[in-house]
């Protein structure tokens, strides 16, 4: 009998995170500040705690897990790596193809692996409340998972839109004991000042990072901070553990490593994860093609350019170098809230423009199609994010079988689909269309980066 | 750092299950037909597979699993023992807490142990399509689940009340292919003679039976056949390879064994599945404590008779030996909604007048007051139903504490509570009440027992 999965023991759980910033070629482009100057990070003093800003700014190569993260992070990790069997033989596929389960976690996403580093850092250094913003729900979760266990504080401002759409998301946070608010809110000025311009506003990221920020800064005990899932360069540290997992169980398996390696892309989080432990083999000079995700209804690697721009709606934040559709991009309702970010992690943005990865888009009526193979294939329910993955994943097995080479294909299943239903719903009942970003929308979403720096 | 999990590797998963129908003191109290005589098998072969009915009257002690089984089994299984090590710190008790984490599964319960099973026994019987009922949706989203896998059609009658408020787990049913309509449906006879008479009516899991019965075989081609998910023999024997896994992990974790298994009853079949493998060493000498934990909202074991009842509440099933609190009992809209049945499976019934199991019930407060106390320390957010099992374990942890004693405490995570957030939701905002049944209820649903035959 085959196996379906390869699981490590706890002993054999990575010890170290691998950072690309120390492997890039060509020089990082570092954030910019108001004022157009590169960012000291005395700067970012009160949003983050330091410990995570010298995360943030570290191009050291391995950076050690503190020994209390991996306790926490050993409640669901090691994940297993499935290998999808019985999609091989419903594609009569030569191809291997394995996944990495990150709906593991009692979240059911990869976002725990990065929460529970950043309330342990948080905790540390003395801060004893975070804020946080949460758009379909995934991040939010996680972070009052991992507040949770760690004891500290956590207040998340909610998307008003998913706020009311997604009403279990908020009792999850709240039986694990944080504060969920819809954004925009009352309980900030800037929430309170949109809310008396447009009452009835569905909200969106954009404010509700305003929110959350606005939120720590205005603490004046100074003991809250703000805290974020993806983009920036210590979330996709902490989510490195994925790939270095896979990369062991892979060897276990036999297997020589990925010929190609996939994960889909909003922020960057879940594919720097799987991904950034084989960009390094890739520098080094193994032959990996690496390909992320996107939905054609946000296509930031496949159509935005690279450059300078906030990452935010309101324009609070530091300039980050990075593949961008322009701040004031408005994403339509499209099912997988994960993916409609304007922008893209800037490690992940310049792995792109070296060429180490190749973007493609897929519409969510090909993705919910692939995910319906899945259910009926491997049993599961994917999240809607990680349908992309599994679309990329059956191409990329249907071109080994028209090539007739045994390729091994690993993508990162980043989370289960059970808190995102309706979309199936919607499915299934022929809701859905295909939706491909039109270029005149793009060309007016990208007024909102005119004037800004350009990359040198 | 000690460990939070032991996991078996797929080849240790077992081979066979374990029947305790082999071991049990005394004379097993057959089933009875509608003329109060021992039913022949051949009485029951319109309704199930003739390779189910000789699973239900065997008293092998150990049954083959068959290949193909196994094979599916293994897409989620072997599933790990965790080990409660914040709960247990939490408590400040000596004992260890060990649970068999069920929710790993793709329809997040234990109950796709034993559909995998029953719709691989159809299939090789030649049966094109199965029929259910489910009341919460754990059974139909499993049984939907496995047909899936297997190729069978299914088509799932979920109690109105449910359907309404559980559309979520409509979606999950209809994603793994399987048609669901609320009963009492338009798609019987009994269900159109109930919806003229009260067209208004949430359904009940009686009705809901008597729909997919006959359904089953009114299918003139004879190739459809009925299946369920709780009660019968043949299930609690697929539910044994908890235990028997268990049994195996626990002796990885350096330990003699447990000395307290604990497991929620509604049918029964989470609870058969942990324990029986330790009844038969407590029939061989070893000393174990052994628990099944009701809610006081649906008493069967602990307030009822052990009688002859029937299965359903139109009284359409065979007789059962049981105990049962009347087939005319009407559940409270409590939230664990897998424990509201009215009687209990034989095999645990005649475990527990044997004395091989000791009973206890709790109520829904104590339960979810349990369950948040689980998802602050563990970290994941338990099905309603398993909260009754997390109760009974942190008392017995007190009590470790109290004797000073080190324990081996083990129970049945019977599955996550994602799909049912609702409820905590409730118990959150305080519209939720303590609740047990009332002697006058208990006294007045017993009245349906009367003029049926008596245990001799």
């Amino acid at each position: 009998m085959p196996f379906n999965k390869i699981i490590l023991a706890e002993k054999d759980i990575p010890r170290q995170w691998y950072n690309l910033a120390a492997d890039l070629p060509g020089p990082l482009h570092a954030p910019l500040g108001p004022d157009g100057q590169a960012l000291k990070p005395a700067m970012l003093a009160k949003v983050f705690p330091m410990n995570i800003i010298e995360q943030e700014i570290s191009t050291k190569r391995w950076i050690d897990i503190p020994e209390e993260v991996l306790k926490l992070l050993s409640l669901w990790r090691p994940a297993p790596l499935r290998r999808a069997l019985a999609l091989e033989k419903f594609l009569k596929t030569p191809a291997h193809i394995y996944y990495k389960d990150e709906s593991v976690s009692p979240a059911g996403s990869h976002k725990p692996n990065s929460a529970v580093a950043q309330a342990w850092y948080n905790k540390k250094f003395g801060i004893k409340r975070l804020t946080t913003e949460t758009g379909a729900g995934q991040w939010g979760s996680a972070i009052a998972f991992a507040c949770n266990l760690i004891g500290l504080e956590c207040k998340v401002y909610m998307v008003r839109i998913s706020f009311d759409q997604k009403p279990m998301r908020k009792t999850m946070m709240q039986v694990w004991g944080a504060k969920c608010v819809a954004s925009p809110s009352q309980d900030t000025a800037s929430g309170r000042e949109i809310l008396k311009k447009t009452p009835h506003t569905p909200g969106s990221l954009g404010i509700a990072i305003s929110e959350a920020v606005e939120d720590a800064l205005s603490d004046e005990s100074g003991s809250s901070r703000y805290c974020l899932g993806s983009v920036l360069n210590h979330v996709l540290l902490h989510q490195t553990i994925i790939g270095l997992e896979a990369k062991k169980q892979l060897k276990i398996a036999g297997e020589k490593g990925p010929d190609v390696v996939i994960g889909c892309v909003g922020g960057g989080s879940n594919f720097a994860g799987i991904s950034f432990p084989f960009i390094y083999d890739k520098i080094h000079g193994k032959k990996i093609e690496i390909i992320p995700v996107e939905p054609t209804a946000c296509p930031t690697l496949t159509k935005g350019p690279f450059t300078y721009d906030f990452g935010d709606t309101a324009g609070l934040t530091p300039l980050l170098a990075m593949y961008t559709l322009g701040h004031g991009f408005v994403p339509e309702p499209i099912h997988a809230g994960g993916l409609r970010y304007h922008g893209m992690a800037p490690l992940v943005s310049q792995a792109a423009v070296k060429g180490l990865v190749k973007p493609r888009s897929y519409d969510q009526i090909k993705c919910y199609e692939s995910a319906m193979i899945w259910a009926k294939t491997e049993g599961a329910i994917c999240a809607p994010e990680t349908s992309h993955a599994i679309a990329c994943a059956i191409d990329e097995a249907k071109k080994a079988r028209q090539e007739g080479k045994k390729k091994v294909i690993l993508f990162c299943y980043s989370g289960h689909g059970l808190m995102d239903l309706a979309g199936y719903e919607k499915f299934l009942s022929g809701k859905l269309t295909k939706y491909a970003l039109p270029k005149h929308k793009l060309k007016k979403s990208l007024e909102s980066i005119k004037g800004l720096p350009k990359i040198r």
